[in-house]
């Protein structure tokens, strides 16, 4: 492993204590205060991190982004280093506070998923474009740099825009507001920036096994993924886990004439489509055996959170253009349950390419999303039992012309490299403490018990022993996360800002 | 309409009768005869005109085709001509026979269906390259031009090396070998060669609206196919018509993540998976209401020579890795009832490019091959029908959002331009001559009523008014037609110069 070290020398001293200090202030007024000054420098930083590229298979562009991300951190007085574990690289940084009652780990990722340039919008997701409002609602271009007050609603479209860019400059942005206010700082504070999130964060848990030691904390933050449908401020205690699994099955050794051999020869899309449809019933359950086994239940508290969340299906509905869910279940009793998705689905050509033949083979990708108590390799097994119930060979490999000649029903699954879900104890006193900071800062906030998405939670709580491990969500949930036309909302990115800083001033309850 | 007319004047007269003619050289003697001393210069006309693109969407293209087609014609000494009728070039020929008893119309198209390079072995769709085996068999490069007499097991690979320039070249081919050896034309020939047959023809009925005294003829040649799986000379006396459908059905407004929203928001992928599947029962019998109503049975002349055609299944699985046929009947049968085939299929991305959403739509292309006695649309409306009392709001443009927002499920169905099947009586005069003299000349032929791919047969009944519309298909089966590595045997195209031969010299009934 090498090691890079800042080279930029941080001649500045943060001082939280200085200055304008003022009892009267707190983390979220400090926050307001200083977006209302210095919103066209924080634009202009952030604009310029997303112009960087940072698809995985780049190497040299995530490389880009790491050395950017380490002179963000150390013009602001962090001790940072860029270190190696045999991937992307991972950006780390630390910063002490005179008053802390603790230290926290603030986690995010600074790369993002493939793109597909001719899919987006009358913009390049590596060229950010500001709109005056979302692209449905035929927001108009403004030009950069900003010359005005940025309004909550207008919206920057770059590919990580929200996942997961706009954390990292909220959160530095945080503490900038916190250190022009003089708001005390109440937590040490560790910084992990990884490159291979997207990619299924093959080295992560190298990394913290080399590293853990350099970023002991008592809780951490992961910043990543939106708050919840109706905008408020969120929190999240677990996230689900996901793997991977790609099918595919075969016909004849290669694509027949459909009219010589149609109605013959075996079709693979059509075997497919019969495969898959045996996988779900008509309210959307998983029909796998065993598919629902091991789930560890809500806790009477978390029960009582999720009771919490406003019911917000049908607007969800109006705003999706979705008729009719896949389930009668509410959206976060569905997220609480392990899913299966097929992603991706692909056979001969359709369209403008379509040709006349019987497809030679047939795919799906599927990820099936975990819940705390499912251990990714199991899940994938019953997917594979599954396959096989319904008649399947299966192989991990291309299979050889004889393989194929022999076998009525060939399926090759190709397993993803997956991790499980985790879910911290909402009962901790460092889960409560910020909870409580949220509830007193803002009006109203939401807290998840588990999150939809997959953020590699469990591992922070496997490999550095921390129980604490809480979401902090900050983008709005239209945003187009891993797809064309990923867009931020400004005004989450300036709530978001409001929220580390609130979180990051938060007292423990024994000195409040 | 414009036309056009050779150029290239014609100081050469045809003479059948002049020459070396002998009473006891027949056509198929003097086909063999030709190809053995005039190999090189029949292959490199053909790979002269192999290397012509000839995708139907680039006219240009097109138009240099019929060109080079005008001028093979015309120094044979056929009056021909490039006709316009609003899409492509036709080409027509005609050629006067002193000797002739009856008049043969020869239609052949030279149009092919698209390419994707990228799928092609070792070789590009229009830089012919010639192997001396299949490339499944490992066969090696051959040098062009060729030095020596090709191997009747030696490939030419090249878009429309099989489908369907091979007919053309071998058809002129047998000209001059009946010329060569002073064997009488039999009948006067009209030359008809589409360029926009891959496209559905779109511009054929018009066209012989047209131009249809011109063409007037007792029997119509159709040249295209491949012979039966056995390779032995084939005849068919009808072809099976097809229509298209393009079945798009909807999710969310646009993708979604598949964690935030997985297992609540519908997957348009599983839904078209559902409703595939729902199409075909478990031996591949179609379930669509009304599917098989409306075909006219084969008469006991046609099932005489159905029940004739060798029981092929065991090589033809053997060849193609096909474990088990979709269904138990044998492919004959198959091929003379209607088909529903999935030729594409496509939601999301898959392999590399997969990424973590719920699909906003997903697409199907189906293919619908006819027979003798159902109307394309009216299959088109069974199938729409199907969808529909699967639940589905059947729509034929994109639907816009309130469509989508309001209906639970959503199809937008495209029709395509079909055109039905046709089957001429086996007992016409014309259609006795023709077999008997194939009979006459080879060890073992192969008499299909009906061939499985789709050719518009049923035009030259309806616009022109002839009965007897024979195919004589030359082209191995293995021949990867509308697929890529596209592949012509050598020892098919000498085999079809015999075909054409014997045809063309073939005596009626009265003067044998």
């Amino acid at each position: 492993m090498r090691k890079f070290v800042a080279l930029l020398t941080v001649s500045f001293v943060l001082s939280v204590q200085g200055g304008l200090s003022s009892q009267s202030v707190g983390g979220l007024e400090a926050a307001r205060n200083y977006v209302d000054k210095h919103w066209a420098e924080v634009l202009e930083e952030f604009v310029a991190l997303l112009k960087i590229p940072n698809i995985a298979s780049n190497r040299e562009d995530l490389w880009r982004n790491a050395r950017v991300l380490l002179d963000m951190l150390s013009k602001r007085g962090v001790a940072a280093e860029i270190l190696e574990a045999g991937g992307a690289p991972f950006v780390i940084g630390s910063l002490e506070a005179p008053q802390a009652q603790g230290t926290l780990l603030l986690y995010a990722h600074y790369d993002g998923q493939p793109v597909d340039p001719a899919r987006w919008t009358g913009s390049h997701p590596f060229e950010p474009v500001l709109r005056d409002a979302g692209l449905d609602d035929g927001g108009a271009v403004i030009p950069l740099p900003v010359v005005e007050r940025p309004n909550d609603d207008w919206r920057l479209y770059a590919r990580s825009a929200s996942d997961d860019k706009a954390p990292i400059v909220a959160m530095l942005v945080a503490l900038d507001a916190l250190r022009a206010s003089g708001v005390p700082l109440t937590f040490n504070l560790r910084f992990l920036f990884e490159g291979e999130e997207e990619a299924g964060s093959p080295n992560l848990q190298e990394f913290l096994k080399q590293y853990g030691t350099r970023l002991a904390s008592d809780a951490v933050l992961v910043a990543d993924g939106p708050v919840f449908i109706t905008g408020e401020p969120t929190l999240y205690f677990g996230a689900r886990g996901i793997t991977t699994l790609e099918i595919t099955v075969y016909g004849a050794r290669h694509p027949l004439h459909s009219g010589h051999y149609g109605n013959w020869a075996p079709n693979p899309a059509m075997m497919l489509a019969e495969l898959l449809s045996s996988m779900k019933d008509s309210d959307g359950r998983v029909q796998v055996a065993g598919f629902y086994d091991g789930i560890v239940p809500l806790s009477p508290l978390e029960r009582t959170y999720l009771d919490r969340i406003p019911r917000v299906e049908a607007q969800l509905m109006a705003d999706l253009w979705i008729a009719q869910p896949e389930t009668s279940a509410r959206l976060v009793e569905s997220i609480n349950l392990p899913s299966l998705n097929v992603r991706g689905m692909n056979s001969g050509w359709v369209g403008e390419q379509a040709r006349t033949i019987i497809p030679d083979s047939a795919t799906a990708s599927l990820d099936l999303r975990l819940v705390h108590g499912i251990d990714p390799s199991v899940q994938e097994d019953r997917v594979i039992n599954h396959i096989r119930q319904n008649g399947y060979r299966v192989v991990g490999e291309e299979p050889d012309a004889m393989t194929r000649a022999e076998s009525p029903k060939l399926a090759r699954v190709v397993r993803g490299r997956g991790y499980p879900a985790y879910r911290s104890p909402m009962e901790l006193p460092l889960c409560r403490r910020m909870v409580d900071s949220m509830e007193e800062s803002f009006e109203s906030i939401v807290v998840l018990p588990t999150l939809g998405g997959s953020v590699p939670l469990y591992l922070f709580h496997k490999v550095l022993g921390v129980d604490a491990i809480i979401g902090v969500p900050i983008v709005n949930p239209d945003n187009n996360q891993h797809s064309p036309n990923e867009n931020l909302r400004l005004g989450n990115f300036f709530s978001g800002i409001e929220t580390f800083a609130v979180l990051f001033s938060s007292k423990a309850e024994e000195s409040r």
